[in-house]
């Protein structure tokens, strides 16, 4: 399937908490073809460090397709034979120096200094990500959705469709997420995160554009996350105690100093730097902050009552060893969800396994989705 | 009970990986009397950022006494009426500016330079913190041990005795800790925490006695530290979603931007900065490095050939809520052991329960020492 970017500028996007009015522009794709009812479009949201490259490849030697490849397309789980499938860039999202990045956010150009925003980017919430693509479904002609859902922070803007825009959607999927962040999640990652980007000196208040930018701040804050996505079970049968380089000449063995390395440690970091040249440290602080704000609750309300509310058919998919988003979280929401049933499996791999293991829960959203 | 520190001083202590030989002094406490045979004494070891005070008040009006003073008296299950304990600082003791610890570490002025060690101090493991606590047991006249045991590091500690130095102890028992340390506990809280300590720019590779030190790096390792050594269920019922403060007056709300604080998070920099002034960097990732490198086997041996060689007679308290050391690792090693038992209790207050929560262990503890 070969994909391709688009477009869609809402030029007065006014944010929730700020209530400034600032022209948006984000980039989405679409998988499959919108019927002439309308009535077929499906709405993914991507994760913290995800983008709106959910399948398909963008040329035929691309070397790896969107994150949910294995769940879209013609005869998947997300069917495109019978669904039009739209997923778009959250604002501020975290690839901002990715080419195909086009969202606005804290790298973007503010038009009334001529400068990056920086951190003076209003603070948003999963809120305003979630009515900047309603006006983008709208834009399309789309007043009804089948489905809403996506993992992790995918799905907790899901979450917050069903609870700010009743009715748009008939159905909604989180995988890997529930429907409320405890004071850990607040913490780990998002606000330990925020404070490793703040102490690299190169993040300067975040007006680092045109110097080095803070790498070792931003590659702190995601060992951290990466550390909270995966268990020990994992890290175990990945490299167990080995040292990064049994021949210490590109890492010291462990005990030599500071500098040593385990392999878990450069085996994290790997993955991190691969990405990294795409990422953008304020744009991780705003996302974290989001993800930290998150609340379905309105002032003074208590989140049984916020629970109640949330009428539309809804299907959590949890992972039994994921240490962010548990069983325990899944079960105390479905108390209070009036109509919601949780799929668990157990990857044993945490909460990463909502993008790699997906062969343990694609049946059961195909079923959701019939 | 009150107690004093006392001192002892090995001229000539020789670090096992740099081959170095310093003199090194470390302080010690002592509860309850040695006997006459000389053989009813009981070795405490201390954990991550304790101390060798590990029961009593220096004085009547002291606030607070010794870590495990629950579980450490005439009639408690450390019974002072029956065993002569001891328990020492190890090698670089993190609250290297309290007063009373007066433990030769990276804050120590070098006598061939007069200035402190800094990093220049010789990476050291438990190996080396056990063979000195050695030295200090026979300096006293002591050859065998009515039992070793400790919380997290301290169990990690009577571990490395046994594997050691077999025979030295009867028995040794182990709270919130597991014979072997997984390529997770590596990082989390371990090398995370190093690195958050060497990205404060006040750092300064170490040398930055004289001058502001890395308060900040320090503080974002303690609090990497708090999260993995509590629980989400523990952190729900301290504050919930709570801003830290409710008037904006102290701290902004959270959404204000990124000095906005939750209330867990003040709630963990409270105990962390309670401490702080005690707390010294350099030795934060001087025990944060030798937790790292615990390893019971020898270079080549596997963990169950090491474990098989244990014979003293083991018991493991473990906490099912534990994160770090958990039952699995527990159930893990018990294959290996052959003169084991694990004690499992759930507070639902994680590794540090340990500490907190000794009421849901001290008999089973009790009857292990009888």
């Amino acid at each position: 399937m070969i994909v391709e970017k688009r477009s869609f500028t809402q030029p007065e996007f006014r944010f929730g908490i700020s209530g400034r009015t600032l022209p948006v522009t984000v980039g989405y794709e679409t998988y499959g073809q919108l019927n002439a009812a309308r009535d077929n479009a499906v709405l993914l949201c991507h994760y913290f460090t995800g983008t709106s490259h959910a399948a398909g490849r963008y040329a035929p030697d691309d070397p790896a397709p969107g994150w949910w490849d294995a769940l879209i397309g013609p005869g998947r789980p997300i069917d495109t034979d019978r669904f039009f499938v739209i997923c778009s860039d959250v604002i501020g999202n975290i690839n901002a120096n990715n080419p195909r990045v086009i969202t606005t956010g804290p790298t973007t150009i503010d038009p009334t200094t001529g400068r990056p925003y920086g951190c003076r980017f209003p603070i948003f919430t999963l809120d305003d990500m979630v009515r900047l693509q309603r006006d983008l479904v709208i834009s399309l002609g789309i007043s009804r959705l089948v489905a809403i859902g996506g993992a992790s922070m995918g799905g907790l803007q899901a979450f917050t469709w069903a609870r700010r825009f009743p009715g748009f959607a008939d159905r909604i999927f989180a995988v890997a997420a529930t429907p409320m962040i405890r004071p850990y999640g607040i913490m780990v990652p998002n606000q330990l995160g925020i404070d490793a980007i703040r102490l690299d000196p190169a993040w300067r208040g975040g007006d680092y554009y045109g110097h080095e930018p803070p790498n070792q701040g931003l590659l702190l804050a995601f060992k951290i996350l990466l550390m909270a996505t995966r268990t020990d079970p994992w890290a175990e049968a990945l490299c167990g105690r080995q040292p990064a380089d049994p021949t210490g000449e590109k890492w010291p063995a462990p005990h030599r100093g500071f500098d040593g390395r385990f392999k878990i440690e450069t085996e994290i970091e790997a993955t991190v730097l691969a990405r990294m040249q795409f990422f953008d440290a304020n744009s991780y602080l705003y996302i974290a902050k989001a993800n930290a704000l998150f609340d379905l609750c309105d002032p003074g309300q208590d989140l049984a009552a916020a629970l109640r509310t949330i009428a539309t058919r809804t299907l959590m998919i949890i992972d039994a060893s994921d240490l962010l988003f548990t069983p325990a979280h899944a079960a105390e929401a479905m108390k209070y969800l009036p109509n919601a049933d949780t799929f668990t499996y157990d990857s044993g791999n945490g909460h990463l396994s909502a993008l790699f293991d997906t062969q343990h829960f694609a049946e059961r959203l195909r079923e959701f989705l019939r």
